[in-house]
């Protein structure tokens, strides 16, 4: 896994539909969305599901449910994302079946370890800077722990949790295989400039050390 | 199906534990349960739902799982209930296979009508009366409703809303196949003697026409 990886949130959405945001987003080059939906209806959030899978499928970005495993099964996502309140990570996989992309959010050392004997597909450290947008987490990691992070774990890092334009150089460069937005992209006046922004800012991460 | 069906609250039931009150429902008769939890986390909520089905196996008794069937898969469960802002019926079927319970409930005429063509295990007719444990529903059925349905649906009719003993016996006349209660059990200083009361007064039901 690689790139800039999109989280939903509709509120931050300036009251255009989230199916909106992500076209936007996957035109300026986003390579996951995570739908996340935390006060939706079932039905409500399989129809929006639905939805985003359309918009996504011409782009080939997978999408990955947040939290709801049945939402996920009922709409044919790819994926889901699990916090560490959410559904233990062995059930959901034996329920999603081996090809689906299962992330793990991280927010303690202790996750990190555990997530070592798991076969998820990324971990999300989370969160790497604070956050208006989340406010139920651990403390951030901060750029040292990324790097930490990166170092001890056989997984891919999706980073998540304060990142945007200002930063997303830095924590690329701190081992970041994904970084994961929110209201960097939803709220941006134009999501896809925004997400195109993020996608250079990646790409010329650790260029200088690498003596170009 | 047939008998007195609890429906949990765990706001109602008197800082026992869910499964404490289920226990003491079921000693008491109770044949269907109905785990429905609305703020817990989905980790705590397969839990629960796993420490009831153990609760529940020794006595036979079918778990169904409000809403969720990521919940319902994860933990083992008999089946859900869907109200027609969960899973569509069809998909939820798709997902638990042929041998799962599946309720649907009714709340105007048009959700009978539909129910129709669906191979629902039963009908939940919601609300018969005005209940303060559940407000974002249509205006109650009554017991003219409940016979009109009784009279128009293929389905066995589980009746919700309002049920407790002062009433349980006019509604078993009415046609209800299943009396659902939450407060009239979970809130009851004695559940299992709150069950028993109602299932004596569902046998009882109808015994005057029938000539005893």
């Amino acid at each position: 896994m690689k790139g800039v990886y999109l989280v939903t949130d509709r509120s931050l959405c300036r009251n255009r539909p989230v199916s909106e945001v992500v076209l936007q987003a996957v035109r300026g080059g986003v390579r996951f969305v995570q739908l996340r939906e935390k006060d939706l209806a079932t039905r409500a959030f399989i129809e929006e599901a639905l939805a985003i899978r359309k918009v996504l499928e011409p782009f080939a970005v997978p999408l990955i449910i947040n939290d709801r495993v049945d939402v996920a099964l009922a709409a044919g996502a790819d994926g889901v994302h699990l916090g560490q309140t959410d559904m233990p990570y062995r059930t959901a996989r034996r329920l999603l079946g081996d090809k689906a992309i299962i992330g793990l959010s991280v927010e303690t050392w202790t996750d990190v370890e555990e997530a070592q004997a798991l076969d998820v597909d990324y971990i999300g450290a989370s969160p790497v800077f604070a956050t208006p947008t989340k406010t139920d987490t651990q403390k951030p990691w901060g750029l040292d722990g990324l790097i930490k992070i990166k170092a001890a774990t056989r997984h891919p890092v999706v980073a998540i949790g304060g990142i945007n334009a200002s930063n997303a150089r830095a924590v690329s460069e701190a081992g970041a295989d994904c970084l994961a937005v929110v209201s960097a992209i939803c709220s941006a006046a134009d999501p896809a400039a925004a997400a195109s922004e993020l996608v250079n800012l990646m790409k010329g991460a650790g260029s200088e050390s690498r003596g170009t």
